[in-house]
């Protein structure tokens, strides 16, 4: 949780001023959000989000995100959209980062997973995956199959002090991985880092997808991998098969699975894994002292990656 | 700037549910504040801030607080007010900790102090000080003359690592303030923390007064003297004479000074930097590791406190 660049309430009202959104009645800085700093802006004509673009989001893809928001909205798709200043421009300047004002989602990102949660979400990811099929911005992964294995050294040296053999996983893992990473599966605009904490819900109605900034185009299996690990493994760390069958019949209901993607589920979900796992492990061993974040516990994902490991068909995510 | 305590969406609903507020619709924690945990709560009729009291807040003061925000409030001060369940009640618990919804204010808090802060501070202080004068509520000042000496003892083996000679230097002003502290002096019920953060504008108008968790029976004198020293100051510590003037002119228009206080009001400057002195030099010396706010500058309040300890009479405050 953090806001990692205080904005003067001047600097707020001279930046607000270049939109058509009313007057500034009251800005908060938000505890959530791990990448950028974001504040809920009020103003005399409705609530907004501030987003400031910290250090680890590249400002030339920002284009990118907030156009493919706006195109995702027209389709339908419950998402934010950046306002435009009075100028026109979606993207500016604000304490010399970029900054950009987003419409207010109203909804609560779920604590505790239940079945209907998992339901709402793959239904919204297929129907993402859909709308996206006409936008023409291209965003390459970047941190896909290609990236993992210089993420991997960057750790390599001190992965045994989190877990003893980690290191030898991981490196046995990513040499079965790109021997056996698939070179085609349906693909196309994918959010890449659907959490929990990026879906909001008003009661049992699915009201929101937010945080798009990891957005790419990449294998629509490989999207829905993300969520299965996110969303289909209780705090224990056990396979919750219930879930994860509600997540996949939303999800081929709305946009039905090739056999090929079928077959490729169990290798997408050990992609994801180990995506989070390296990242969630460089950021471990490389922590700040005085950091605002508390970096996640990598563990978690090598359980997960562990599971799929063992996954030889899709029956066992609830698949028949 | 922190939110201690999470909140889940399933706690927060059953919590709101015991409130004619409507539903939720959303809520964030807010990252500015230092004791407690805010959220920006919104539902279908309108937005609220909740807050879990954390451990600094003794759970039988709050009483105290809550019904003198009411008390304020119903005179025309412009401070929350906490809300009442449908049960009557104004504090239940949520995760543990006490907690209460209060209304939302409007405004902003000033990064860039200018003298119309000042006279708005001033003028609202002495509001204040008057429309407490009823209140039949009664609570100590924690951190009192009476308190500061023990408090220094905690820090005072340490104190130099701070700053050569800050041991021998907190010693001999305390030394001095307890033979020399006043017995008597107008006093009431006084905010005791009207820092920046705590005083909302919108333009030039003040429209917001929060954070009554150190609010206690003290001279009015006092109260002031805390204000002064969190506003009048600049970046660079040098003290701002136009802004001191504008305070005290506002705060005597409202409330005129007796003779004593205006003689006493060196003193009070001296001991409002010394106690804020002393409770950040004790935060600053135990700090803990993964803390979620960064601790203040006790050295700030150094200079505060030197640049009073050379005041002789009123007219260094800009009083005649």
């Amino acid at each position: 949780m953090a806001v990692y660049t205080e904005v003067s309430d001047e600097d707020l009202q001279a930046f607000a001023s270049a939109y058509d959104i009313g007057s500034v009645v009251s800005y908060k800085g938000i505890a959530e959000g791990v990448e950028n700093s974001n504040y809920l802006l009020q103003t005399t004509q409705g609530t907004f989000i501030l987003t400031l673009y910290e250090k680890r989001v590249d400002p030339g893809d920002l284009p990118f995100f907030l156009y493919l928001m706006e195109h995702l909205a027209e389709k339908g798709i419950p998402c934010p959209t950046v306002i435009h200043g009075v100028d026109g421009k979606a993207l500016r300047t604000l304490c010399g980062r970029p900054a950009a004002i987003v419409s207010f989602l109203e909804g609560m990102w779920p604590r505790r997973i239940r079945p209907f949660h998992c339901t709402g979400v793959g239904a919204a990811l297929a129907r993402l995956h859909l709308a996206g099929a006409d936008y023409t911005g291209h965003r390459t992964n970047a941190l896909a199959l290609k990236d993992w294995r210089s993420l991997f050294d960057q750790s390599a040296d001190r992965a045994d002090e989190v877990s003893p053999g980690l290191a030898a996983l991981l490196d046995d893992e990513l040499t079965f991985l790109e021997a056996n990473w698939p070179d085609d599966l349906p693909s196309g605009v994918c959010h890449a880092d659907l959490f929990p904490d990026n879906v909001f819900f008003l009661g049992e109605t699915l009201s929101g997808l937010i945080d798009f900034y990891f957005a790419c185009n990449e294998f629509f299996a490989y999207d829905l991998g993300i969520c299965l690990n996110a969303w289909c493994f209780e705090r224990d760390r056990s396979f919750n098969i219930t879930k994860a069958r509600a997540m996949l019949a939303a999800y081929s209901n709305v946009r039905p699975f090739s056999s090929e993607e079928m077959g490729a589920l169990p290798m997408m979900c050990r992609g994801s894994a180990i995506r989070f796992l390296l990242t969630r492990l460089y950021d471990w061993l490389h922590q700040q002292d005085g950091a605002l974040v508390k970096p996640k516990d990598p563990l978690e994902y090598l359980t997960i990656l562990k599971f799929h490991q063992h996954v030889n068909d899709v029956g066992a995510y609830g698949l028949e």
